[in-house]
């Protein structure tokens, strides 16, 4: 193919993909269905579109569905998650207490995301000087996930109150696979454009306009 | 709005989402015309709804638009890509040398992101035991300015061959922002599904499935 086969992308697309930007939220309430079979393997087949540095291709996708695991992996957040309420100033310490703030109960579908360090694919290339492109690259496949998910009208919600180590230890990942984060997917008890966070008075958006500047 | 107000994403949009996603390409070679005034200031508003740990919204985004400015940045490029060069095989840096690896010099914007690593908001949730998480959300926040430009016709191009202390030096921003990505935005002569990393015989796209492993 070439550049006059180019799809276009009509204004109404471009309304709906705005849409889906100001939708997508990260879920951590969800309701019991499982997905449908096949579900997972063809968002992770959209996720492989991502970019990635020199075309590495480095994400790695790690269905967690053993009962034992996921209660490693729960475990784990619930011990990170006392030690980072344990850092808050009291009177945050208070609302954080009340934040509902991981999936991990609820999600039928669960998956860690990790980047492999060991991945010759690419010979390198654009990871000379900044060889943390290769997480980077595994985050968009990730977000990608994510934007795919919704779409279908699947919430997605990333866990990153985890101790990397542990996680790595309890899904027995090889050594070189660098953790990213642990994703939750489900059906969404609620659909908002309001960020759970700001909902719960815990932060609010703020305008754009002060994050671009000129040079 | 609550969930009965939830937008639909019908089949023929989950299409085009898909063609988007296979449509986006790493673009280095640019046409000469500018994108229209107040583009890039409405693409960035629209990177600002990607997801970010605790809601804290740590993305940064600098226009380089002063001649003095994009030649310090250049320079820097030519230098770490002849470095990188220098790392590669003999056979491939062969092959390596034969590379368009930058749109510096035709790109009508470039844009720098950054993560700004003093910002509190968001008050430290999510990131107590995975700090990178801050930095992972200014590449989320650079992933959907790179979807919404292409969806609007307009070509994105990552250059990571950079050595960030000197873009930081050369755009002179706060010491706590560390550098994400630079980024040439403008429209690409050619459209293409295939990678030009793959096109250039430097890399091919592998199979998704052997990326999906369960536990």
């Amino acid at each position: 193919m070439n550049g006059s086969d180019k799809p276009a992308f009509p204004p109404d697309f471009r309304a709906r993909l705005h849409a889906l930007l100001t939708w997508r939220r990260d879920v951590r309430r969800f309701r019991g269905e499982k997905l449908p079979p096949g579900t997972i393997e063809r968002l992770v087949a959209l996720a492989h579109l991502a970019p990635s540095v020199g075309l590495s291709q480095p994400w790695r996708f790690v269905l967690v569905e053993t009962p034992a695991r996921r209660a490693l992996v729960r475990d784990n957040f619930t011990r990170c998650n006392a030690a980072a309420l344990a850092a808050q100033a009291p009177e945050r310490a208070r609302h954080y207490a009340r934040l509902k703030l991981a999936g991990l109960d609820s999600a039928p579908c669960q998956v860690a995301v990790f980047a492999d360090h060991a991945a010759r694919q690419g010979h390198g290339l654009g990871r000379h000087t900044m060889p943390e492109t290769l997480d980077y690259s595994a985050v968009m496949a990730a977000h990608t996930l994510w934007l795919a998910a919704r779409a279908e009208g699947i919430g997605m919600g990333w866990v990153s109150i985890l101790d990397p180590a542990a996680v790595c230890a309890a899904l027995e990942v090889p050594a070189d696979w660098r953790f990213i984060g642990y994703f939750c997917l489900g059906y969404a008890e609620t659909a908002d454009t309001v960020p759970a966070l700001e909902s719960a008075g815990w932060e609010r958006r703020r305008p754009a306009p002060e994050l671009l500047i000129r040079r």
